[in-house]
Order: structure tokens, then C-alpha cells, then sequence
């Protein structure tokens, strides 16, 4: 690693970065939350692809446990392609993109605002596309993302929708959570060197899989994408529930399983499966603050202590991270340009 | 294929379960559908796993289409384990699943009840956990499913699915479409010797992917699940907009890509995509019933003509059963009883 890449960089910039989106963004999230409030609306639909769409996972509990908000995921597809929309009355749209150019989420906002139904968007660019369709946009703030694999923006959607959550709950202490996030990510930071290490082991690793439940559900989806992205490895990402309902039968000695375990609710499920895992002699790369936990790991990625589940996900994506860079820099991989790939993907 | 597996007798009953759950269903549906109706209520929240899960799938986008319904995949384990749960009302709770048995997809429709808001489920055993906690059973009297991998379930899910959204819609024309199933999973099902030959080529296949967008990302993602649970290929499935977000940096030569691609208003998308995999000199294995589309392909698997898009992924899945059957059978694995898997998976 003699020059930096764009790429460690940006993930370097995330504890500055998420800091000030929690300073920048705080008036529109509250005014979003009063206009919640007022028009009663409880129920949110989302529109978003690629590492985004995972931030939008991470949504989907965060608003759904904290608030009670039922949230789903838009299909863009029947407002792009098919142009037959279902009925949105009462509900927040929602969009998310770091460039807010793609052409099927623009076209879930705009048909939000043929039936006059409130929408926002969370980017990086306040005048982009999405931008323009949207009620209350948040911006990132991030600054200019050049790799093409998302870290820092996608942290900062996480925050942005943690921040909006914690608003609308009007929880002190849950507001105080989120104000610990850039912090805890910078200790997390300092695993680098370490990681830096311990991926020689995985150099000619070509498979694996990626294990999340409830809140870090997303966080196995963003592992899995940054490893495609960076390495090249197949990476397919389960919750632990629907990794037993048919794909555990692909599992051999020595199948490399990355597991997402912070301490928390979802916690003994998780446990429960490694314990199966461990019987079919897989190879273990465990994410975890828990020790009990870090036990059944070949390989532990330690994260910091007494995190509350809800805002986890913030932080064990960051040593994920640090895994693909480290993995792709070792693979003498352009992790900045990866092949194939453009910033902005437009799909229709 | 000497004697004949559970497994294959399965699929090769599909015809008369999907006839058989036409006939003896419709009263209950059309009952579902008066209560949809006086209640007012068009929004769905659906909970189910594995193959269900992607019967769901399918479900998003014909309610979503054909009757403006908003649907969403519940988040099962902010029920279970979170147990800090959505506000649902105005909404019908639908689960999904074979064996009805899983507590976590049970503690959904448990909750809606607490609520008081409408449940219904579709399912292989009328009197299981899930079936005790709706208001309205649809039963897929499917018989009794021996293989674990879910073939005849799969497809009469799909059919329940299209014949309440046909009976939403009031549309004579959909209704009709509904009643052509049967025979069009018949006449696919002569394609068993043919892709008995041409398995061969994929014998030491060891990973791919599988596209499909719009109704058929279902299909995409349920061929996936049979090559993993039959032949212990690792297989990730994707839509053609979310693969190019990213995903498709793993495409090498010769990468083997399944594409579900019949004819509609997804497949120009799907066609460009497939521009892009072939530049890339991927492996495509291609189902569709279009020439202009199968000229792509290494490998064809053909589709009768004209079948409304809504309605081909209860068709365009049966090549795929085939060949994940074949496929098993061609590297000596057991077909009815995969590694590691029981029928019914109780996940909390």
C-alpha cells in the first residue's frame, strides 16, 4: 500500500464525513419529521439499487422497530418498464443515490408526485434528477466519492436514515446513539493494519457467503457487494433464517462463511447456525464484539464494545470494508477502478 | 434415470395440482376477495422463506400491476425476535409457506391478529400453525411433496397468487389467461429428454447466476435456489439493473449466465444485458421464447409462444426444474434428499 488509493481514503474520510451530516442535515430531517407528523403518515416506500438498496435494507427494521413505520421496497420496475403503479396515498417515498441519476428511481418519485404523495430523496447530489423529485432532500454531504465502490456514502445514508429514525422517535437516548456513530467508527478504523495482514489467507479464495440477521441484514448484502465489486470473489449474502431454507446444502469442509454477530437480539440465531456451520467444518471469518462468539471464528474482526444492535450496522460494515480493500490491494486489483464498472449506473 | 424420482414424479404432476387448485380454490378466493373489497383494503404484507419467499416475489409485482396494490416482504424477524413490531392496519397479512410450520413466518400472522387486521394463508396443510392464525386458508392440496426441494408448491403458490389477483382485477381476460397454465406447464414438460442431453455440457459447473427482472427477478430467483438445494452450485440471482450495479465486475469469459427472458416489455432490458455478458464472452443459458433472444443463447430452453408476460413465470420455472434435476442426476447426487436439508425448516 505505498500511495493511498482513492478508495482507502474515502473509507479513512468516513468518521469526518459522518460527523457532519450529523450537524448539516439535522434541520431538514426535522422538518421532514414534522411534516410526518402532521400529514400522520406511517408507512414508507423505498427506491433504491446497489449499495443504497442496501442502506434501504437497513431501513426497513430501523423504521419499522424504532418508529412502527411499515416500509417496503419499491419495485422500479413497474414504474419504469411496466407503467403500471401501485396506489401510494399515505405514505413517504423515499429515494436513495449517491448520484440520484438512475432512471427507474427518478420515475418511483415522479409517479409519487403525480399522486401527490410526499417524497424525499438522500444523495450526494442536491440537484440531481431524484433531488428534483423530491419534497425534502437530504444531502450527504460526503464530498466527491471517485472510487467507484461506495464506502463513504453509504455510511452516511445509514446515518442519514438513523438520524431521521431517531428524530421521529423523539428518544433521548436513542438520540444520543446516533451522535456516538462517527467515533465508534473511527476506533473501528484502526483495525486496518491488522486486516491488512490476516487476507493473505484468503488470496485464492473464489466463494463465499455472507451471513446478516435483522438490522445487519443489510450488512451482509454491503459486505457481499463490496467484495464482488473489489475481488471478484461470488459472494452471495443470506439472512441466517433463509440460509437454512435450501442454500446450507452448498456448505463443504472448508467453505469460507463471513458472519455479521455484534451482541444483540438476533445474536443467538446467529450462534446457532455457526454452531451448524462449525459441524460441516466451514471456514469462519467472524465480525463480532462478542467473545463467546469470536470463539467459533478462524478468523475475528473485532469490533468495539457495548454497540446498541440498532446502530451496528454502522460499524460492522468497517472492517467488511477494510477486508475487500486489503483482499483486492493483495489480489493487485485496481481497487478504484474495478473492470467493468461505471460510478453512475443508469438503468431504466 | 432408471426408476424415476419423488423428485421427478413431482414435477411432472404439476399439471394436475395447478388444475386441481383452479377448481377446488376459487370459492375460497372469491371470498378472500369480497372481504378485500368491502374492507377496502389494498395493501399486502406478505411473510414466508425459501421457495415461498419467492412466490412472494412474483406476488409483488402482480398485485402491484394488475390491481395497484402496495406490497411488501415482511421483515419476519421484527416479529419474532425484535418483537417491536409494524402498525399494519388497512392491510391483509398473507403468509406463505408449505409446510405452514416456521414459528417466525407464524409470529407475523400472530401479530396481525393482535392488531386485528385480515390474515390469510397458502399452504400445503390447512390445519398447520400458520393456517390456525388466518382468517382465510387457500390450500394448495398439492398432495404430499416427498422431494425437499419444492417443485409442485412452487408453481401452485404462483397459481394461487395469479387466481387471486385474477379475481381482484374482474378482467375476463386475465381470468381466462389464469385457466391456460396447466397446459402450458404441459407442453414444457416434453422438454425433459432434451435438456437431459444437454446438462452434460454444465457437469462441472462449480458457480453462475441467474437473471430475470419484473415478474420473472421471481423466477430468477427460485432457478437459483433449486441449482443450489439439487446440484450444490453456488448461484447468485439478480436483476439485470441490479447486476449492473456493480455485480457484473465478477463476469470472466466463459462465465455461465442464466437469462430468464421471455418475451414482454422487461426483455429489451434483458436483451441489452445480455449485449453487455456476451461483449464479456460469458456462457449464456437462455429461456425464452423469443428467436431474436435465443440467438444469444449457448444453450436454449424454449418456451411455447404468446404467453403474457404476467403469467410466464409459472412457465419459464419448468425448464429450470428440469435442468437442476438433470443436472443432479448427471453428477450422481440424490435428488430427493439433499445434503444437509429437512422439508420442513423451522427458523425463529
Amino acid at each position: 500500500m505505498a500511495t493511498s488509493s482513492n478508495l482507502e481514503q474515502e473509507i479513512e474520510q468516513q468518521p469526518q464525513v459522518l460527523q457532519r451530516l450529523l450537524t448539516s442535515e439535522r434541520p431538514i430531517i426535522q422538518q421532514l419529521v414534522t411534516e410526518l407528523h402532521h400529514r400522520q403518515i406511517s408507512q414508507i416506500v423505498m427506491a433504491a439499487r446497489g449499495s443504497s438498496d442496501n442502506a434501504a435494507r437497513y431501513a426497513q427494521y430501523v423504521f419499522g422497530s424504532l418508529n412502527g413505520f411499515l416500509v417496503s421496497l419499491a419495485t422500479p420496475s413497474l414504474y419504469s418498464i411496466y407503467q403500471q403503479t401501485p396506489q401510494l396515498k399515505n405514505t413517504l417515498v423515499l429515494g436513495i443515490s449517491q448520484s440520484g441519476q438512475s432512471p427507474d428511481l427518478v420515475a418511483v418519485l415522479a409517479e409519487a408526485r403525480l399522486q401527490k404523495v410526499l417524497t424525499a430523496a438522500i444523495t450526494n447530489f442536491s440537484d440531481s434528477p431524484l433531488a428534483q423529485q423530491a419534497d425534502y432532500v437530504i444531502n450527504l454531504n460526503a464530498g466527491v466519492e471517485k472510487s467507484i465502490a461506495a464506502t463513504k456514502t453509504y455510511t452516511t445514508e445509514l446515518l442519514a436514515i438513523a438520524l431521521l429514525s431517531a428524530e421521529l422517535s423523539q428518544q433521548s437516548t436513542i438520540l444520543k446513539t446516533v451522535q456516538t456513530v462517527p467515533e465508534l467508527v473511527q476506533k473501528t478504523l484502526t483495525l486496518n493494519p491488522e486486516i491488512n495482514h490476516l487476507v493473505e489467507r484468503y488470496r485464492y479464495m473464489k466463494h463465499c457467503v455472507v451471513i446478516g440477521r435483522g438490522y445487519n441484514y443489510a450488512t451482509a448484502f454491503e459486505l457481499a457487494l463490496k467484495l464482488k465489486e473489489l475481488t471478484y470473489t461470488l459472494v452471495e449474502p443470506y439472512s441466517s433464517a433463509d440460509f437454512l431454507h435450501g442454500p446450507l446444502a452448498i456448505v463443504e469442509p472448508g467453505f469460507p462463511v463471513f458472519v455479521i454477530a455484534p451482541s444483540g437480539k438476533v445474536l443467538p440465531e446467529i450462534q446457532a447456525l455457526m454452531q451448524t456451520l462449525k459441524q460441516r467444518e466451514a471456514e469462519l471469518i467472524v465480525i463480532s464484539d462478542d467473545q463467546e462468539t469470536l470463539k467459533f471464528a478462524q478468523t475475528s474482526l473485532i469490533l468495539p464494545p457495548d454497540i446498541p444492535e440498532w446502530i451496528s450496522p454502522l460499524v460492522a460494515i468497517i472492517p467488511g470494508q477494510l477486508f475487500a480493500l486489503n483482499l483486492a490491494l493483495t489480489r493487485h486489483y485496481n481497487v478504484d477502478q474495478p473492470r467493468g464498472l461505471q460510478k453512475v449506473t443508469e438503468t431504466r
